[in-house]
């Protein structure tokens, strides 16, 4: 394990003061072009350097016929060039000084025997020059915070603390948008491609110690280095959450892994048993690797398992309630004194069982306030678990009812929601408990894409909450128990 | 079982000429008279009468102090009354004549004893007159199809093919939106409630003679005709696909419908075994009641359980890959006919194991027409699941970075947008074979948008798209084993 990220061969790959690119050009359809375009377009501050045997300037930036002219030593070469001529240039950089290199080009292992050769003959030419490089056939990486996202898609969103060590590229430069709109975003994105220099665990090395990373994804086809995977992801469990997609588990998703990045993908039980040990929490989606992120990321250590379920919906209530049943979560029944309290804030067709459930609002402000605040002070819960409908399309509708103009209407809606959002999430800080909100509605829009830019989870589906919160507990109970027999080891 | 809507109890309530309605008022945050504007607002053409005591005109229609004063009998009564009244109410509508209501009105089993004993007075009462009526506690009906929609939310999106018999109201009402993102819309959705009278058999027999319903959801926290429950639905899913989201299974699940609706539950394992016999697809959530019921409303019989993925990324391929093997699918090989086809149209890069892995598009246009088109020819495989990442903001970029104008740029893709889902929807006239799209991007806009207005399913997730994919095929296996198995007895 190291200390620091300036200790780790990754650090000047995702922190680059200075990139030399190959196959950018001004012919914008080819990937080189479309890479330089999402990095000129984030707004990264170093220098860049396109390398093209023939154009003098790609995309507004002086270009250079080789690496040999370059003015300096670039901190990181990208490689976005047909298979025959990267060892070639790999080489050129080796002997110009550059020390770093992302390869995006594939047609290496993960193509048979030819290619398997061509990926050796590389890696012998990086070892030559002492230069560590992600990939080949990878996507990268990106990194946010810097500014710096070298991989096809534009980044969306602000750079935000899911540091994710990826087996696919996609779920790198493919999900900016995803997590933008789940309340999410990359600490630092890593796509290893064929791992032939720099693998899973050096980026968990990384991620450990990165300081914008409050949760570690990954997402896994196969692992080669074993015995040290196993060894750092249960050190970095100790003290940051590592969340993890398997996908190899299955014959399809094991011929699947085979095939795209040569991952050779062991049965699911040894995984499984893999993950356990290690203190690693399981998502069996990519939906859920990113829902568990959130809640691991933005949440509170929960006290214990007990959930209390906040409605104004029969239905929802007893859908949230099931799926925390089924997720190993536990629904208390109120005490008499937050009851009491209750009472004269709810309809008297109101139940004040767990789910507390409304049946209607006697009033907007007291759901988002006074009666979660009651909630969150109740003694024998640990966490609360709030049913969204946005109140923006109702409130609206009884303004306009009222006689009130449309575009007058839809102004003091939108005020009206933003004082509800406010009271709502202050709560956080006056409470240290999980809460988490669940909706059926869209996240683009109303209420909910508000909760979910100010970093309070939202999840789509009473079953994803109830899950998510699982894995909190989850993550904190293997961690304490872990730490427990290290104490007593040690 | 009927041969004919018009023979249910239920036909006139979900297909009024005309209404009473007591309980709407001027006062516009009344549930009465949000329930009214709800109605007027989605233009139903019955006669619509209003009783209010004082009022003379509500929301702008003729009111009438007393049902007795109506110039005829309506076909229904809606009443949003406090609990006390409802019976005098319901008395004074069988005077009237009138043999049909919807009681949205709370207050009786599931608040205790004392609404049992009034709920038993309200079914004599309605007994006495030979009326049937739906509640109480519910929400009643909504039928798009007759712009019918006496529930608060307003109904969105257009008429549709869901046919939903629930346990609770919101299920109904707050699910327009969710139903119109997703590519689906209710046929009818019937509030049970409390089940007084009418229950959800009878909802069963309906909806399986109802010419607009193409499958049947039900979201059920307890059933209490069990026998008849069996052999309506054992008779129904030869012919209709039914699917069902039970949450009394967990202890959490069973105590929360208790209170919401006074249902008893059973045990997992029992209503598990119920489900099997008749021949119902059981969901687990929400998501996957409605995600299963697209895939039994829209696709075509598929002939097995091989499957070819379509993609451009290898991560989600191979999570495609995985969750199709989790969920009981196969994907076999191309045959070399196939693939030989294919390799003029892909990348060298790309991979013809299946997952069919483009790596990048060699020719949007291919993508979406000739490419799915030879992969729903190979004669191996029964159906195809393609990972969509719209292209839109893809091709606007590049049009952007050839020079174009921003808004010239904006119509130009538009365009070819809409004719890579003109040609993609093509596909399905031409193979008789199940697709379904997956994606991580929004469902709100972009070509994603698009496909799922025009009736082709896309999962936000490759475990949602498998998922179905594995309930399309479970509710055929079932349907052949039981119609053999009656075959053969018969």
């Amino acid at each position: 394990m190291i200390k620091s990220i300036t200790e780790s061969p990754l650090y000047r790959i995702i922190n680059p003061r200075s990139i030399a690119i190959f196959g950018a050009s001004n012919n914008f359809s080819r990937m080189g072009s479309i890479i330089l375009s999402s990095v000129q377009a984030l707004g990264y501050e170093g220098a860049i350097y396109p390398i093209h045997p023939t154009e003098k300037v790609v995309r507004g930036l002086k270009a250079y016929p080789t690496i040999a002219d370059l003015p300096e030593i670039p901190d990181l070469a990208i490689i976005v060039l047909p298979t025959e001529i990267v060892c070639r240039t790999i080489n050129e950089c080796g002997r110009k000084g550059i020390r770093h290199a992302v390869v995006v080009s594939g047609g290496f292992r993960e193509t048979g025997a030819e290619g398997a050769r061509l990926q050796k003959e590389l890696e012998a030419i990086a070892d030559n020059y002492g230069m560590r490089f992600l990939g080949p056939n990878c996507l990268g990486v990106a990194n946010p915070h810097l500014k710096f996202n070298p991989t096809p898609l534009r980044a969306e969103g602000p750079a935000g603390f899911v540091g994710l060590a990826s087996q696919s590229g996609s779920f790198v430069t493919q999900m900016f948008n995803y997590l933008h709109r789940h309340g999410l975003g990359f600490s630092t994105a890593l796509s290893v491609g064929n791992e032939a220099n720099i693998d899973l665990v050096d980026c968990l090395q990384y991620l450990a110690v990165c300081p914008n990373t409050k949760v570690i994804a990954i997402y896994v086809e196969g692992i080669s280095r074993g015995r040290q995977f196993v060894e750092t992801a249960k050190e970095i469990s100790l003290h940051k959450p590592i969340v993890a997609l398997y996908v190899g588990g299955s014959e399809m998703g094991k011929r699947a892994g085979l095939s795209h990045t040569g991952s050779i993908a062991g049965p699911d039980e040894l995984y499984e048993g893999v993950f356990r040990q290690c203190g690693i929490i399981r998502a069996r989606s990519i939906t859920e690797l990113f829902d568990f992120a959130l809640a691991l990321g933005r949440l509170p250590r929960p006290q214990g398992n007990r959930v209390i379920v906040q409605t104004h919906s029969g239905g929802p209530g007893a859908t949230a309630a099931d799926a925390c049943g089924t997720a190993g979560l536990v629904l208390p029944p109120l005490s008499p004194e937050t009851v009491d309290k209750l009472r004269p804030l709810i309809p008297h067709t109101a139940s004040t069982a767990n789910p507390v459930d409304m049946t209607f609002s006697k009033n907007q402000a007291d759901d988002f306030y006074k009666i979660p605040d009651l909630l969150l002070q109740e003694k024998d819960a640990d966490m609360l678990m709030v049913y969204f409908v946005s109140p923006g399309v109702f409130i609206e509708r009884l303004l306009n009812d009222s006689g009130m103009a449309p575009e007058l209407a839809r102004q003091e809606t939108q005020k009206i929601i933003d004082e509800l959002t406010n009271a709502f999430l202050s709560l956080r800080s006056l409470h240290h408990k999980p809460i988490v909100g669940y909706t059926y509605q869209s996240i683009d829009e109303g209420i909910i894409k508000k909760l979910l830019e100010r970093g309070f989870p939202v999840y789509e589906d009473a079953e994803r909450a109830a899950r998510s919160l699982a894995a909190l507990i989850r993550y904190y109970t293997m961690r304490d128990r872990r730490s427990r027999a290290t104490r007593g080891s040690g």
